[in-house]
């Protein structure tokens, strides 16, 4: 096995400016050994929601390490700073929800400890920015051997912010979600997963009748973005396992009028 | 020598959501001792001609390795996935046309096989995101040791997929050619190259006269963008060999009536 | 300590096409076991200013290395390439203003040469991609061992081009200022310092009022972003020690009439 320590990295601080490539700077002095991957830079600023499953969605792809997660609207105010262990993983990041749906999916917590431990700070600590302060040196301090109990005190996992949990719903032959996530692509990334569509008698080959802001959608339920013509809406199973609605090669989010955080059902129209 | 093992990346995914770091972390996870080195995941969503002229234009200068490209609209339908091997570095990627102008770069293809091996996909395979499933954990299979035979059945290199050739034409005092790529200065690279504008009698100092889309531009062929005025159009032999049009600190893109794909001709004016 | 060479890497090339994975690939080839740690490379086109800002104020949290950095508009011309060494650390850029902010930052220059040694430059050497063909090959030949006095003549520290101070003024009780940089977040950083507010009575919980293109603006003077309710205007003293105009989860950039390199002044307005 590598020797090589990874530090995983989400945050919404851009590309643009001085805050990645400072917190990169913190993290190489401390633990030079250790390997930094970026999951994402980009997630909306202060979108705890976007982060927490972008994170969540590629934690079971990563290296055992410490996965570094910082979207923080709350910097500065008493909201806790806190590393998570479980099955050998670390997380390090806000008490914001940001980390517990990804957490969730490796296991079970074995510890929380705190980031209180001021000789693993930066000093001067500024207000506003605590991913190279406070985040970045306790990352790596991890990474380089720390143990969880020089961290700070422990905390009781169930006092952990969590988010309230997507909309899932199925009654009789209609299925209720909201939409998550817009891709890159323009594909809507829904609540709704493969067993919903399973419960309400979809298959492939089905068109879905599509309800939300009053719109109507009627969308064939398809493998792939190419079963459909160039221009064309598809209903598919994506690879996180959930209702995505896509156009081949064009914009479903241009041409839909549902977006983030909205709710739709989903029912089998043919 | 070093004892690294370089991936390089190149891909359309963009760096909002999950994708790359799903990547990087299935590569992680098979290749520790991999590095990867990312081209871009910047690519037009779907644009393989741009991919594959990026890809060209870097590989001169990318270490021995694995290169790791994906822009790959038709994923999930029957196109070939394959890994390519030419001069010491593989080349994985789809069989769309994406590969074959950066393989022609090295030299000539000694082994080309199929990705089938079904040890070496992720399970449960899903039908749209083969970079996570199929492209990264056979690209890191490959860097981590396996060899291409292992990958799956040999194919004939005259099978693969490829894009039609640049235009590229000469006529008495006439060059025609198209706008290949714009790039993130706004400058328009072409498919005239150092030669062509020779043939033409065009030199360093010459003015060239630019039609296309029934637009005429005069402009003066110099070294540098420095060599006008600030605002001002230029053309000059760029970093790949090519007939470039820019504006200094401008951008020639907003500028000029003609964008990539446009068809062009070029002309000795003074 | 770690064996592994740190080459940090800030320009303007954008991510978009084949300017940073070239650099990367040149750099892999020449300095295998070196490490590349990305500032940003979404510097403003030919913004030397921002820059020179950036790689300032990121420079104190960089791990002792190369530290490669191109905003370059006039590359092509007559202006210098240059490596200067200062307390361990090496620059390499244009000498056109880009590095002497950071360079200062870190202490007193030991030793600067003019990169002229044609057995580091790749060849053919482009007119316009000097960032490929000269500044990251002689990065690379550092990183991996060679001496200042093998890059080029050495050159006069005093010689160096640099930029014009910000504007930094206190008059009784008014600061003036200019405001530096925008940042992803829509944050206005100015070059009013901590000590510039001290001068002129202002402290935590002070009404600051802000005076520049015909606007006044009275904006409370906090610690944090969640101090003020979303969507309200604060001042604070950001990570760089600065005062710095931000919207709590929003955008002062879209709000203020005042943007990057205008004038203002402050007073403490209550």
């Amino acid at each position: 096995m590598s020797a090589k320590k990874w530090i995983t990295f989400l945050t919404d601080y851009g590309l643009e400016n001085k805050f990645i490539g400072s917190c990169r700077g913190v993290i190489a002095k401390i633990a030079p050994d250790s390997q930094v991957l970026d999951i994402t830079h980009l997630v909306p600023r202060g979108d705890i929601r976007h982060g927490a499953l972008v994170l969540e969605q590629a934690v079971p792809y990563l290296p055992k390490g410490v996965h570094l997660a910082i979207v923080d609207p709350g910097v500065g105010t008493s909201r806790r700073a806190l590393a998570a262990v479980v099955e050998g993983h670390v997380f390090v990041g806000p008490d914001n929800g940001l980390l517990p749906p990804a957490i969730d999916q490796l296991g079970v917590v074995t510890a929380v400890h705190e980031l209180t431990e001021p000789s693993f700070m930066l000093q001067p600590l500024s207000n506003t920015f605590h991913g190279r302060d406070i985040f970045s040196p306790f990352a790596a301090h991890i990474a380089a051997g720390a143990e969880p109990a020089d961290l700070g005190p422990e905390i009781d996992p169930a006092t952990l912010v969590r988010l309230r949990a997507p909309i899932q719903r199925v009654d009789g032959d209609k299925a209720e979600g909201e939409v998550l996530i817009v891709d890159r692509f323009g594909n809507l990334q829904t609540s709704v997963d493969a067993g919903m569509l399973s419960a309400i008698g979809a298959t492939i080959g089905s068109v879905l009748e599509i309800s939300g802001n009053g719109n109507i959608y009627k969308i064939p339920y398809v493998k792939t973005f190419a079963s459909v013509q160039e221009g064309e809406l598809l209903a598919h199973v994506d690879s996180a396992g959930a209702l995505a609605i896509a156009v081949n090669l064009g914009d479903a989010a241009e041409v839909l009028s549902i977006g983030t955080a909205d709710l739709f059902t989903v029912r089998r129209a043919g």
